[in-house]
């Protein structure tokens, strides 16, 4: 349950309702909606991110596909699925979460009741999800030699998970254990994420905080003033190799110069028991206007090519350890067990 | 002279007239003036901006507060002297320049046209700095193996300097021996002089390039699409520590990791004898309203705190070369001879 006054996502009375994140901070606009098209419009356009929350956003959306619909129709149910599974390609959560949500489809009768039972599954994948969160952030607790400065890259908080996210969870339950001094916190570029989400989210939970360019990162490195970086994971190889937000392997490059500990956390799930190194991960590339435009306001000529990847993967051993429900692991990694 | 659509400034008919970089690439304004307050004002705003051309824009304003006064005036000579000196802490051009203004004015009799005079030595700044330019960019030859693709921060080029610049000079008199391959362009947060100056200047000289965030670098490096970082310089120790565009260090230390080759390209003038090593170098921070809006467009609160350094120091052991007009200098530096 969250404690504070901001939500990302909830279901309520058949309704999805969530936070617009493209529109914060500055404007906190709750939408709601039973359209699973719209739920895959808002993954598509970010108005939900973040892959665990993503993968739960999408599991209400096949459950509501059902809602007008309630009979068991294989083409439909792809075509939805499809839909739902084509938003973003980098988060295996999303995956994850639709997997589970077909297997429970796959078992069910025509006499079943399809919406109620999708909508026990998504519930069930909140709740894990939430669980997870719980659990990183005490097992994170283990990291902390002394009160730190903690530099975080994009947004890993209540907006991009159940509970309060994955690195942000253990930032918040280390301040709450007064193992936290400061947050230093890139903004994130192209999108921002840093400095419109986890900004709001530190400001909502009482934590001080600094914003910096993501350049600058470097310099307070280089100033002894950032102790432990902890980022999140979009997908994870089964050695370790981890995709996350673009300008997280620059990170992790700074942290190995300047013999900072470098921690990834992430719910299990994101680990893709599949692929067996980082190379083959997929990464998504963005449209050359995220980067020329911020909002409405443009800064580049709409000709200049852009790069514009949405992630990048960070070879497993410059990560000083990954933090999951199931505890902290160091380099080196083995993930079948 | 510029064999160009555009130039960054020019003294014609008494007036200054410069581009006004802040609305750049998307509006091409010039303004022209007789008032160094405004001048002043222009290199504050950071309509005129580049260490090398705020010296030149400074030492015309001295002579510009002449036109009109043109009679020896220790205290008025002082007031304009210290305007203009107060715009802006770190480039060391700027007091470079100006002490050369007030040389010449200390020595002029109150019979002499002291705005002429100071005419003089401002054009001779100008046509010196024109001068290294040209010799920086042969110099910077020395430096290519083969056909390279070319990673550089922040802007160097003709909105820059004089001539086409410093390392932006070198990048084009490399494309002109068919030496570049491609540029990749870092857009340089806070103020985007990467994606809006030297995308445009490239795009006047027809070298083709791609602009990437800041935070981008390092997974282009990762996929060795960078076989050499050249950046500029705002202040350089004699030990060859060197101040410049925050981001910089990032670039030195990433190019560390991955083994390219790291060049600062700068006038000697912007070697600063009087400093040991880059720890004296004072750092200008900037107001968080660089990091919280773009243009008019507002991304985080305004009571968001911000770290916010226009520069950073490179040390010099990060540094493979430093290219003056003088020649190509490796590390160690040692530049009192």
């Amino acid at each position: 349950m969250k404690t504070n006054s901001y939500f990302p996502l909830k279901f309520e009375n058949d309704n999805l309702i969530f936070i617009n994140q493209t529109q914060l901070p500055l404007v906190e606009n709750y939408i709601s909606t039973d359209d699973y098209n719209r739920i895959a419009e808002a993954i598509k356009r970010l108005e939900i991110r973040g892959a665990p929350l993503i993968g739960i956003a999408a599991a209400f959306a096949c459950a509501l596909a059902f809602k007008k619909r309630n009979i068991k129709d294989e083409e439909y149910f792809n075509k939805v699925y499809n839909r739902l599974a084509a938003t973003r390609p980098t988060a295996v959560n999303l995956f994850y979460a639709l997997k589970q949500i077909e297997e429970a489809y796959l078992q069910l009768s025509s006499s079943d009741d399809i919406y109620q039972k999708l909508l026990e599954v998504s519930f069930k994948i909140f709740s894990d999800e939430e669980k997870y969160s719980d659990r990183i952030a005490k097992n994170g607790l283990n990291i902390f030699r002394k009160k730190s400065n903690i530099l975080t890259h994009c947004n890993t908080g209540a907006l991009a998970a159940a509970g309060f996210g994955t690195a942000f969870a253990i930032i918040k339950k280390a301040f709450e254990n007064n193992l936290v001094n400061h947050v230093y916190v890139d903004e994130t570029r192209p999108l921002f994420q840093g400095l419109r989400l986890t900004a709001f989210e530190l400001e909502k939970n009482g934590i001080p905080f600094t914003v910096q360019t993501d350049s600058s990162a470097a310099v307070l490195m280089k100033e002894n003033k950032v102790d432990l970086v902890i980022t999140g994971a979009d997908r994870i190889a089964l050695n370790g190799d981890s995709a996350n937000k673009i300008g997280t392997y620059n990170l992790a490059v700074l942290c190995n110069y300047h013999n900072i500990p470098f921690y990834i956390a992430a719910p299990s799930s994101t680990i893709d028991r599949s692929i067996a190194t980082g190379e083959e991960i997929a990464i998504e590339y963005r449209s050359s206007r995220e980067i020329l435009f911020v909002g409405k306001h443009q800064i580049g000529k709409e000709t200049y090519q852009c790069f514009c990847p949405a992630f990048d993967v960070t070879p497993s051993h410059l990560i000083t350890g990954i933090i999951t429900e199931e505890g902290v692991f160091p380099f080196p990694y083995n993930f079948i067990r």
